[in-house]
């Protein structure tokens, strides 16, 4: 029985503590330390009581919170997982259930809703100073030398899952230009977060026409980040360059409904609408017979995508690296502040120019 | 020129006129005969003025209308699609526009929505005593003996492309049960109209757990085309057999915001909704956060699907003799009623227990 | 403990005693009584003892062979698969090992080999007077009105799942004409056995511009299935209506070598080969780099495909049941004798006009 | 009309000239001057006169050769392709014809035959110090930075179209491992040219146990490639690690009928043989019932891909620039030498250590 702090919480109720931890360690084969972990909406949204289907581990009355983590390997057996000490790897966060989608890797399409997601649903994260896990829920991180940035593997995975669902969905119609290409595509990520910046690179990547687009004028750090990446933003409440033009592929990063059916009405045929974002509160929007026919004469298709499998998270891993040197510093601007792990208020206030606020743990 | 009749009306404003016709026919390679014209919605929409998309031909003051259609080959020069005097054929409604859909035969999925529908806009439809057209529009019935159940082949050719989109959308996970089949799985259709007990028939070929629904009970016809074909119904104003399950694949044929959010709330982990059926003027309904977050969670895929290329004719022609057989009479029992052309106030007055009404031509 | 008799053999070694057998039924939740069992190659070649990788199920010195079956439900508890005492059923020949595609319900894809088939590999076959058997295993006929042809099931799925294979393999290109469709595209089937009269109309049904091919030319019973069905029919010793044209589709059931490479250098870009018909013993042939260069230069694929699954089995019921009445009478020349279960010489003498002969069992 | 010096033979009978052209540019709205431009087997094929497929353009007595190239745009109009004076472009190699395939960009796929390559088929290609072409047929180099190994990028096209088409014939069964990765799958790459170890990189990034394999050792320059990135190497005529296990997806570069088929007798149940290498002149080997036997038992595909699109240029741009940086100066050996245009003998005298020798130009 070791004692370590972490962070916690009484899900789904909420509140935040840093407090020592008496957690066994001992029935899981590899032993992590945290290097930094990264804070998301769920994050907040768990210490603020917001999501009613987080709960704590059975028999425990505290949730250790956190999921997006890059961890220093402590401690390995020989594994058949290819995990030794001093590897840098990030572990998954869900665990699969009993489904055939979980049978066959793929928890993030699990059928029955029976798994588990650390640091939300019933299983401690990995907001901790150490923490032991199976080798099979880690992914290696090949090239340490990408550093910090390494802590976006996470929130990328979910990216590199959606553009699989997109990959699928598109083949449904002939989708690629007539150079087999997506340059003549127009694709929207709507909202301004973090992930909102790597939906985008990822479209750039594609080869779309990107925009990203919110409500709002953005801050001078998001502004550098789109200088040196080279993704268009418009404010969309002042000017809309895309106004004449159809779009082919939007996603959604807000979660509002009504923002939702703003641009899925100037969706083009054969477009692809992704759900990403989620905002349980966000207020209801009218959607009328009108909207329905559009959807169907235009072969829209409106596609939910949640969480990514190992697959995901190494495609992730690929494309941190490359991107860290095609944009020649870009990436790194995103990590925009570093925290201790006692600042718990963090959770409850957030820094106004962030993009990336992450916890560094040693 | 030839001086023959046909069912017209001046779109988009509407009305309704049995009317001789002046109409050159030398332009096209082959004469067609109409045998039974079915009447659908859109039909009644035009003659009613409620479809503003509709126009008239480039040139014209009047519309043919009518694109269900079961004609017979008048003549026919040699050609390369194997048309003959004295086949029994359907023509297509959709004529290809100039995008790489249309090129590549799938003018169903049209980029750029640069086509014509035949009988809705800006070309005349197939209600009229003769007509012409191109070899390469018409689709042969391989076994006339099928009778006039063949007149369904143009609605149920919606039904097998929607059906192709869910095989290409479903792939995007494990769909099927253990059995690598779809009996384990429930699929709801939503309507009572011939369109529904279409898509419900095509739903138990795959092998669904399938059910049809309406808010309503139904009428001794369609109580007995239930019976004969095993489809399960449920009035779900009354009760909900489903209740305590979830719905792996939801067609909607309402077109009615309410009902299809009513029913998407029910959907299981990677559930598909197919929206088929329009309604212009149906009423908005209220979509909020907590919809979109069920989507997102779920993986669920919203498709819309509209009209099929000739493939899908091809594999409606084959359901429906399969269907005829099959069933015992049971898909004879969906033409209701057949009228003769001069009978226009078919169009403004729907019989109270019509499932699929048609002209008769000859 | 049921006495009843059954055909066996001593597999791998061979030889075929039609006998009393003492095998315990009561494992089994479903009793079964074979109406018809269709013979193949398979069979003939067990009995003969040419097929190195048939044995005895466990603990067995005789194998019971036989699986192609069309079989009468005896007695049936009330089961899941909604299957009853008097209904028809065709038992699937393959049962599932512990891979992840046998516990996705595709045996049929098994990643290990670690499946049984029953009459060839380790388990007992259908012919026998009776025999019990999981409900799961078995695929109901829903109109048992199609009779007898219903006993060429078995045979048949394995033509739908490798038109399954062929759907999705296809999709590496655009493989389909300027309509969508197959029209344009020449599928010739290698042979003139049943699977490959089966594969032709398969081909027919997709919509190809079908020919099935041989050495040698047609006795009168298979001249007449051709007349009837309408496939195409060349010996390619004496002519080849296809010189001048590529070959899009090609399906081998002869399984040698120097027929499948001789077909194969006639491809059309894009091309594919189905392997399916086997022939240990066939002669080798000689491959050269020029055959790699045209393979590779055209984006050839030759895909093996064995089996099918519970899904291809109701394919082949529908299929059956449409042939049989789209054909008007052809499909059931297809069974050229039905002979009883003590005349074993059958499993040596193949009749010199056998298109699928068959044992009557009742 | 400029006069410059070019690369040229006389296809197909062969020689070698580094000579003045007299080549009209005006036709092409992009003047480049080629910076690198790589050597390989198809190069010396045509020079040895061993391509008979090759030939000159349309009223020219010879044929400029090389379609592997690194260019500097000299100068560009305005275009709807964003390449600009200055930036770094990788020009094409095949160009459409006016099948459906090449209708939608992917000439790669080309459904008739009727395209042409720069440098082989009836197109000057891209040795010479300058030339124009179309913008649509360039792709730009999005980050010049990383500098010679961007010459690569014309090979590893071939690469990443050959894995789409593993991604799409994989999707036959379930391919993937328990975890829905790679990592439990053993992938062979056979030969140890560039484009083997290009193959060999790329089924690292999907997670393959990855071999290389050839009939002898490896050379020092090699064999540090070897050990930079990770590739296991072993001399299939000495040992063979992989002995116990089958193989999953075999890469053939060598063309050799013999040495192919002697894996494809290794090959796992759903297993994937891509053949990409051509050797036109290679002896050939036996293939007899048994070996077709063996690829139908177990579901076996071989897939011939030839060429790449526009968007598989653009992933190897990508790929390039990740293993540039994550493999730390591995990638940069592959570039075994540069030469200048007028060293021909290079064409006829392979240096015995190439992995891929270059031509500079300026």
């Amino acid at each position: 029985m070791a004692f370590y702090r972490g962070i916690t919480t009484n899900a789904p109720s909420g509140g935040v503590n840093y407090e020592k931890l008496e957690l066994d360690l001992d029935g899981f084969e590899v032993r992590l330390k945290p290097l930094l972990t990264g804070i998301c909406g769920t994050d907040r949204g768990i210490v603020n009581g917001a999501l009613p289907f987080a709960y704590n581990p059975h028999g425990f009355s505290r949730l250790v919170i956190g999921h997006e983590s890059l961890c220093k390997v402590e401690d390995a057996p020989k594994n058949d997982f290819g995990i030794s000490s001093g590897d840098y790897v990030v572990p998954m966060v869900r665990r699969p259930g009993k489904c055939i989608n979980c049978f066959a890797g793929r928890s993030d399409n699990c059928s029955d809703g029976d798994k588990h997601e650390a640091g939300i649903t019933g299983l401690h994260g990995f907001m901790r100073e150490e923490f032991g896990d199976s080798a099979q829920y880690l992914v290696k991180v090949p090239d340490p030398s990408i550093g910090d940035v390494a802590v976006l593997t996470e929130p990328l995975k979910n990216v590199e899952k959606a553009f699989e669902m997109f990959d699928v969905v598109s083949k449904k119609s002939i989708f690629t230009d007539g150079a087999g290409s997506y340059h003549e595509k127009n694709s929207l990520v709507v909202g301004t977060g973090s992930e909102a910046f790597l939906y985008a690179l990822k479209s750039m990547d594609y080869g779309f026409n990107t925009y990203l687009t919110n409500r709002h004028d953005l801050d001078v750090t998001k502004n550098e980040l789109i200088d040196k990446t080279g993704i268009n933003f418009y404010n969309y409440n002042n000017n809309d360059p895309l106004e004449k033009n159809g779009l082919d592929l939007v996603i959604d990063t807000s979660g509002d409904p009504a923002t939702i059916f703003r641009f899925m009405r100037r969706m083009k045929e054969n477009g692809i609408l992704i759900l990403f974002g989620t905002n349980g509160k966000a207020p209801a929007t009218q959607v009328d017979g009108m909207d329905i026919d559009y959807i169907i004469e235009r072969n829209i298709s409106i596609i939910g995508s949640v969480d990514g499998s190992r697959i995901h998270y190494e495609r992730a891993i690929q494309d941190i690296t490359r991107w860290k040197h095609q944009y020649h510093g870009a990436l790194e601007t995103m990590i925009t502040e570093k925290v201790s792990p006692d600042h718990t208020e963090i959770f409850t206030k957030k820094p106004s120019n962030e993009i990336k606020t992450v916890i560094q743990w040693s």
